[in-house]
């Protein structure tokens, strides 16, 4: 999404948390919660998680580098475990990332990333009730239409239609809540998921990561993925309630329902007079561009194997541009709600 | 879908379920309720809510003219309460389906036949659970090849495949427990969903129909859709955590890996010795297929108004297949479980 | 699709084609034209095709062993053939599907339903696009408010209007019968696709076989789905294109617009004054529908090997219901145009 | 996408074709060519047209206002207009853009980016089918067993492969030059896409523009938007053939099967034996993710009114990755060709 696009539909908090630079950061911060756990565990020597942990430290990355081997090898770890062992006293070296593989720590990094990301939502959802909920006060005893299939029906008040808009959000806010303890989880499961390579010290070792993370424990789930596919689903559920609101929005500002008017609508290059109700429209299309992808997301459950290439490759494809359109929909229906005038 | 097709990708108790008849029952046993819960409240007299139970019970429908009223109304309610009507007292006819509108009959029926394919799935799941669990029980220990991106990795156990198939199916059976205290909740609000023309007994009513037909309260859900949305997507879930289950035993069949054989796998037309993994290739198929059907009912979360016929008949195109898509995954997995022999 | 649902949103004619017992007939016609290009090549006998013939003609099936060898199988030909092959002259039966493959007899017998499907579609886009110039003819130079972005914009003429409509179905109809030439071939590729098994007749015999079955040639394409996928999304064109001339509809008849009614529009259960456009918000959700099953036909794409059973069995379960979804959509914008009276 | 996932799975030259500076010189590309065609049509004056051109040759945009902008209009054309009248004489100030609207703008500009797109994509099929080609040549006569539905069936030759890899590549580089002459024209409408703004000049106007920009002339599609759609299947085909050809290539190189190996396949982080075939995987999650967005950008087909902007947007959600992932499909098909080597 270039810049432009990214104004109205992108979010730059969500694209900050999702940069290459802060999934290095969080890349790293696994590899020495797992270095460190590893050491009290007694699997690697505290001296070898010291001398990780020192040169993860000051780390530089080459990040040409490591785009190529992103090409090469379809993850970044490989080249950028190049590049740590170099940095590593030789005599530790072999205890960086030891027994662990690239998705135990792509996948628990992308953990550390959803935790903001949530701790994002759940203040913008609690934000956008807030304003819901004085706009009911404030305005939901006056009268409006109801339309039903496309016609006026009966007189309501604006409190049911505010409702209706609110409603489903508390609902997604307290999935959101709930979802923290069942896809929070540390990933480690070794080259083919089973633990065989930490030799026994694998449940112990996952949970001293977890605990170093502030991630929930689980057994290795590197080939199922119905937790991440779970997330899409709820946030095309969150985009989507925020599309009904837009569509309603959109339809109710008609010029001839002039049911509410938008301060600082959008303007046009041909006509002066038009106020469009841009917010609300972009709404809708990210509800459906949200519906979508996770629909495609959907297509990731077929996981072939232990671990799939393709099935995951796709996860990175649609995941992130889904958490993205979320934030950019949370972003926008605030921007909506102050530009909201009740008839 | 023809019957041949259904006999490999379809569901003969769902569509039972689903069939005309069968939705026909549903709603008239949601007009027996409303009216019983009406005349508990005192918004109809006993007597009226006697003489619609009387018409209800011998009502033989005239299925051509709900079908033309279908094409006409795109909801058959108002067909059938004419041929109902017709069937009252016309001291009573009023009573019927007083304050009510299409959508609360059809919505509240829906949960009843949802609640019963509710119970079927979980008979499944946990029947597929055991089975499952043998399969450990008897095999778990025994090696097999893992294999990530495709290609041979390092020997692990059965038990850890058969885990991975295993545990998220009961994640999901768990989901589905939950979901039935906040899904199967009974749909009542009158014309635009604000209950109002109830002159005040619409909660008593709606608590009185949900007691009558063992369903939940909520407030009126009309245009507010999540929670029909996150049926879909758990149940494309389920069909994708089969499709996993389908695309690793399709691949562990292969001739050259020969790490599991097929009593009973397909037959060919013109080459006697293929033993062709079907029922694995389907639970890829149908995975595939509930999985985009689930980002097409997504689309149903842009509901305009106080109603949208096009967001509710969205969700009537996409549903239903879903629901029989699930039904059949779990159908072929216990087919599929059965004809396993582990090499 | 129910009967119910299908009054509103299926079509009885696309039904009837897709049934059961025409692809039967269908599949009979491919064996025997099979069985007569064999015999025109010298790769089989006269009296063997003739034995065949005679054999297919007054065949009844027993439809129970079909249903259970397709659910065994995954298609439905084997189980075919062993209740033919008791038919034909012992000495002849091994010239019955001789050299084919079950995927040679189902893709070819498809050809000759979409055959007859194209005819339907072309009738009806024919039969429609008259009607848009005959409205166009009478009320084309009458006054219409334009609207953008949801407002008024200015004012503009119904021809322009009327126009936006009709344009996309010119361009959807010569497509279509572009396609004739590209989609409607015959698939004779054998086990594997290369026609080896006809040891050097295989394109004698397609060229025979498509010349008895008014078909066109093309090399075995049992593998590279593109042109069934392209008709897949011609038909989503197709039936988007109405779903914009739906959603148009709905909104200009919104009450408080009112540039156009319709008569014998929806009525409600619960209000007496309701004219639901109910043919409009239909087209809408089909045009939706057939856009997402359009998305899930796409996954068919990744067709593995030289046959892959998961990517064909994708293509049962969503072509079928799109071509239905296009019909349907022809049908009911045909019906709408009938309902509209322009202010 | 970031620069890591893009290094995999984008494309450095989609993405500079559809940066923001690259679309704003095409975009200022349009509003000379309209202002030229307007002088030579006399709705303008000639000095008019110089002064504009003059005013844009040395533009340097103020991006942030641009940004907000399209925030605030949900286009950037209105705020770039208001950067560029202030460069421009202002007894002419009112001759650019004159007549014209947003999208007449955007949707040119388009066009012109997509001729750059199509050079590639027809210069990537030619390459990429040259080497199918020789690969043919040097290696067609090998054996290769031919797999169905997932077993062993019968020794093919590779011949017969590679043609179902590179026939489909074929067609769709004859559809995407035939397309140059359906889709690859001017957008010219006006306010409501009439061209009642240009006062009688529409046609001239647009015609000039054309030979100007070397584009096609078509009556105005602002809300017809099927030639779009139909790019993004067309994308869809060419991602979905490439996702057949890694889905092979990947079974193929199967470690069991080891009907080909890859030179220079990927590295594991704790596998040093892997040699994962990277390539072909992301081939398969590309023809995963173009598949659903193309049916994404197929619910842009239901565009309100006279111009949906959200339909509109939900076109620029879809299209550009669609766009980029259809290179990054080639681009890597070219990579994982260079790196087979068959057994």
């Amino acid at each position: 999404m270039t810049p432009w696009l990214s104004a109205l539909a992108g979010d730059n908090d969500i694209a900050a948390i999702l940069a290459d630079d802060a999934q290095l950061a969080a890349m790293l911060a696994v590899e020495v919660a797992l270095a460190e756990a590893s050491a009290d565990a007694g699997w690697i020597s505290d001296d070898a998680a010291a001398a990780i942990k020192n040169a993860i430290a000051g780390f530089v990355p080459d990040h040409a580098q490591l785009a190529a081997g992103m090409l090469a090898d379809g993850v970044v770890v490989p080249a950028l475990l190049r590049q740590l062992r170099a940095r590593v006293d030789p005599a530790h070296a072999d205890a960086l990332h030891r027994g662990a593989t690239s998705q135990d720590i792509i996948d628990t990094a992308l953990m550390l990333s959803l935790a903001k990301i949530f701790d994002l939502y759940e203040a913008r959802l609690t934000g956008l009730l807030a304003e819901f909920e004085a706009l009911a006060r404030s305005a939901g005893e006056r009268p409006l239409m109801a339309h039903t299939r496309m016609q006026a029906a009966l007189p309501t008040r604006w409190r049911a239609k505010i409702d209706s808009w609110a409603e489903p959000l508390r609902r997604h806010r307290q999935a959101l809540t709930a979802m923290r303890g069942t896809l929070l989880v540390v990933q480690l499961g070794g080259p083919v998921g089973d633990r065989e390579s930490f030799e026994g010290h694998g449940g112990t070792i996952a949970a001293g990561m977890a605990r170093r993370l502030d991630l929930g424990t689980a057994s290795p789930w590197q080939a199922t993925r119905d937790p991440i596919v779970a997330l899409g689903n709820l946030l095309a559920l969150i985009s989507g309630s925020l599309g009904k609101f837009g569509a309603d929005v959109a339809l109710l500002s008609q010029t001839e329902l002039g049911a509410l008017k938008l301060e600082g609508a959008g303007g046009s290059s041909s006509m002066a007079h038009k106020a469009n109700p841009v917010a609300a429209e972009v709404l809708v299309a990210l509800a459906r561009y949200n519906a979508g992808l996770s629909g495609t997301l959907g297509q990731a459950m077929v996981h072939e194997y232990e671990r799939s290439g393709a099935a995951w490759t796709l996860e990175w494809l649609t995941l992130p541009p889904m958490l993205v359109t979320t934030a950019a929909s949370l972003r926008l229906s605030l921007r909506l709600l102050e530009q909201i005038r009740l008839a």
